[in-house]
């Protein structure tokens, strides 16, 4: 451990600096305009590769956009790890919520400012510097490739294709990924379970241009009313979602398995008190941590339609838009889903409005089994750093890739994320603690050691 | 008639100019920027009075947006029509289904295209013109007033109280407003009712900042999916609004009167046809007529929250906004009934949110006898231009200082309005047909006549 610590000691400026300049990059994937900070986040991640003493690095181009790869061969009867991490960021809006400008990193109370400091710009960073520093101290007992998209926040739209058309160049025992969170710095955890993702966007039209609401309210649809009237079918009062079928492959998660989620420690006044909730919400007969966990979900993640400036402005506006997302558990197929959804909410559309579906993106749900020999060096390397055994949890995020992976590859995936709940990821303000960033790059090494170990004997 | 012919052939190119001139001005109340344009509109029309041969006109300060008042008192022994009309306008968006800019008025295929060509800038301007016709022609029999104001389309806010402020000032025998519509140019109509109307916007908050929807969806509620909810509950599925009391002053209108209305020409297939709609929507047991005369509603005129940009973002967002509108008929108080509306929405908040109703405007609704001596006069003179009777109607619209003036200064007024239905006023492609505008020019003197006549019998 000492020369680990010995070197983060002596260049851990010049790491945050590093990391600085790609969170300033801004590189959010669903907004085009940004195309061109895509290629300089590229760009910026092929130089800290071949910095950190990678024998090659490339940008690949995409349809979408470009992927980063590089590789370090010491020996090729050595075990390969194959590291994955996205370059990509969220839109920052709503811009007048941070406190400081999302693309302007800062450190501020121990934690790294900006959009990106944990997801996935300063996890992912920490590869690059835990890799850095087993060439430079030559403690490399491996293989190393890294693979970095562009796509992730988006849906991986392109990264599938690629991996099933660079198969051999990717080849790996295993792909380690910094994408997802722990508990709490003092209660260490590796996710094992990651939720599905289906995602629309729905357009209600009603009448062909927006009208008068005096002249014409009353004897004509709204569907903005309309919208709100079908979005709240989707889910009954027990908050069960209603699309005929929607839970016919959930895997029903058996008592023993509950009971041992329910070990994880979680306090669901803290939880309540840091969301600023009177009461939480969800499906009955679930926990606050198995409705995150182990249940699909339904979600509106944006609505929009009519007037939405200041002040007043009295129209029956002709369309009513929402984008909707469910997240989904093991063997729910996201394709399946979005069909049932299709069909579902148009078969609900009233005759006074047309009703248009889009599928934007989804991706399958994933399961890492604890007896995984990845999976125990990277529990042996936690424990070593936070000096407790780490937790298994189910996360209820979605990385739609890791199951492509899965699929393309061959090659099963373990989540070491050292991001925090606290870190507001996808949301104003987010950031990353500066003992975290580190304790990621201290954990990274041994988990390197012990998996080439596990490995060879 | 010829007269007033011969004097229209002449000018009626500078009165296009002069329409044109007040039509570029983006006078839009709703939104604090344009405020300069409000001032700049105001002087326009004290120079209009002025031109038109107004012994006097002025721009008074109001806490809110200016009202432009001129006279001209021939004699004060005479009847005194007050004119009352509105400098604002609606905002423009969506801008890009304009066809032409909504500033840059132009005339194609007979018609007048821009934001406010009818209201009510367009139907303003015929009183002015008709004005300076009587003055110029030596034909004025009565005194005249003109009140302008600017904060119409954002609820007359300070009006009410100006007008009491300088009721001496605004001393007269009935004030005449060109603010509505007629059926047809073939079908002309008088509007015998108007609507009142209360407006909210309400916030619902769920948890105190954006949230990751994979990480805590499913166990905390989305403001957007609440709203949804809340908004669904508002109406039942007979297109009766649920909140307790609403209905408790609605004036039920009887068979006889119903049967009257009934006679008004209306065309279904042609309605739907114009809307591009498959099927009328509304109230069960009454008529798409009856639904926007004689019965209130519930509309939403916007709606907002998440993520409403390109592509997909995965946020389960803090707060979720709408805009809603109910539109009342004769004897609902709109005080009363926003505090019914307040009362009840946050009755039906689940304590997962908090909720917020911020009322921002209101106003009573308007009768005008069919048997008032103004109204006979508006009835003779439009059908010495259009060559028919014009039909009593009840509009949808809501002009809630009308009801205003009839408390404050105790003065009745008839609703002489030659807008037409395909209009398109508070949307995009507003538009007014040369004929109508024209056609206001011609009767507006005729009323002036008949009514001086009448009042002197």
């Amino acid at each position: 451990m000492k020369h680990i610590n010995d070197y983060i000691e002596t260049h851990k400026d010049r790491f945050l600096d590093e990391l600085f300049g790609l969170l300033r990059i801004p590189s959010v994937s669903a907004i085009a305009d940004h195309k061109p900070d895509m290629y300089r986040a590229a760009e910026y991640w092929k130089n800290l590769l071949l910095e950190a003493g990678a024998d090659r690095a490339e940008v690949y181009e995409t349809p979408g956009n470009p992927v980063t790869y590089g590789e370090k061969i010491i020996n090729p009867a050595l075990p390969t790890v194959l590291v994955y991490g996205h370059m990509d960021v969220m839109p920052a809006d709503p811009l007048e919520k941070w406190n400081t400008p999302p693309f302007e990193p800062e450190i501020r109370d121990g934690k790294i400012w900006g959009r990106g400091a944990d997801d996935d710009k300063g996890q992912g960073m920490m590869h690059a510097k835990a890799f850095e520093l087993m060439v430079k101290t030559g403690t490399l007992p491996c293989n190393v490739k890294f693979m970095i998209e562009g796509e992730e926040e988006i849906g991986s739209a392109h990264l599938g294709k690629w991996c099933a058309e660079h198969r051999e160049m990717l080849k790996s025992d295993i792909i380690v990924v910094s994408d997802t969170s722990m508990i709490a710095p003092d209660i260490p955890s590796i996710t094992t379970g990651l939720r599905g993702l289906a995602y629309w966007q729905v357009e209600v039209t009603g009448p062909c241009r927006d009208l008068h609401s005096g002249l014409f309210g009353g004897a004509v649809a709204n569907p903005i009313n309309v919208l709100c009237k079908m979005i709240a079918q989707m889910t009954d009062e027990n908050g069960k979602i209603t699309i005929p079928g929607f839970y016919d492959d959930v895997q029903e998660v058996s008592p023993e398995e509950r009971a041992m989620l329910a070990r994880a420690p979680f306090n669901l006044e803290n939880y309540k008190k840091a969301l600023g909730l009177e009461e939480v919400s969800g499906e009955a007969g679930f926990t606050t941590t198995e409705r995150t966990g182990i249940r699909p979900t339904f979600d509106l993640c944006g609505i929009w339609g009519g007037y939405t400036g200041e002040g007043t402005k009295t129209v029956l506006p002709s369309k009513a838009f929402a984008k909707i997302s469910c997240r989904l558990v093991p063997h729910q197929d996201h394709e399946k889903i979005a069909e049932l959804f299709k069909t579902h909410f148009e078969s609900i559309a009233p005759e006074t409005v047309t009703v248009e579906v889009t599928p934007l993106h989804g991706g399958q749900s994933y399961v890492c089994p604890i007896d995984l020999p990845a999976y125990k060096a990277a529990e042996k390397a936690y424990r070593e750093v936070y000096g407790k055994l780490p937790v298994p949890t189910r996360s209820g995020g979605s990385i739609p890739i890791i199951s492509t992976f899965e699929q393309v590859l061959g090659v099963k995936s373990v989540l070491m994320g050292f991001g925090l709940e606290s870190d507001a990821i996808h949301s104003p303000n987010e950031n990353f603690p500066l003992e975290q960033f580190f304790n990621g790059i201290r954990t990274i090494p041994l988990f390197y050691k012990y998996f080439a170990e596990n490995l060879k004997s």
